[in-house]
């Protein structure tokens, strides 16, 4: 406790995972006064076919726009 | 907001899950009054062997009967 | 088969979260081609201190802009 | 109903799984008192890159400890 | 781990969650052969109007019917 | 994108989880890289007796040992 569940577009790296792991838990550990043996994380990967919004599937959606093009890449 | 998560036996084709995402984007806009923009909406593939329903898990599931032959299919 | 899970900012009524599971069976049921007595649907309310986006607890969020106005209403 | 999630580090067997769904069906159809034919089991498997504890992510954890050993055979 | 939620429509007892985390754990700790130490579950209390099946939210669905009483009694 | 869910024992301070968004956005933005405006973030809060550790729900669990009382307080 606590438990943290990180739901995120696949592609990001394990050094990337171990690095937030790693802060987050000092993090949690400070602003929440828990153990850092006591915080527990899990990532989800998520495909772009499994992720829609703006009333889209991400593979189709217009990656022109300066919005869209930062979260893919 | 809102944020909408579907799990479902694997085998749901991208084009089945384009047209869902946009089917119920334009329905949660129009019940929930929210912007399009404001919908997300995430899949997750449920293989056979990590489900179980009836006390079984699904793939010793008596498959002859009429109920189960459909969602299997 | 599915399962469904909407997590929405509290405060939808009850009309309309029976509207939607209505709609929202209707939908499913014709998309990925199973029965409806198959689709399950659960509502989980958000309160407005349990969110937090654009780096801020959704309470102290600057609501005078017109992109968050609308979903805080 | 009842919906049960159970989610555990990749490398259980079918035959874990299958096992668990047996036995878990039957003890929270007793204790609940429901028909087992309302009951759903989800697994869910994590790779050890996608969880982490104690500060740090599973791979990189020190395993020679006692503590740790168990879990992660 | 493993981490376990178990989502059941509200109105079970301390009583009977006490039960089934006592048992659940034992047979868990079986079947997994993982220490009860390392064993989490998490219910989640469901309200009637947070939950459709059959196209229908439950305050709203026929209960006369033999297959739903059992439910939501 | 990404999406948070931070499942904690009630009690936390709206003030504590403020803090938590803040500096978590600012982290997870930092480590993969991507636009605050992005990241979402849920608080799921635990009630005792919906939650079981080491055999036994928590309102039971012997809080005399050192490990335990700090979770509680």
């Amino acid at each position: 406790m606590p438990f943290i569940t990180v739901k995120v577009l696949e592609g990001k790296t394990v050094e990337q995972k171990r690095e937030l792991v790693q802060k987050m838990s000092e993090l949690v550990s400070d602003v929440f006064e828990v153990e850092k043996e006591k915080i527990f994380i899990f990532f989800e990967d998520l495909a772009p076919h499994n992720y829609g919004k703006h009333g889209e599937l991400l593979p189709y959606l217009n990656t022109s726009s300066v919005e869209e093009s930062g979260e893919q890449a």
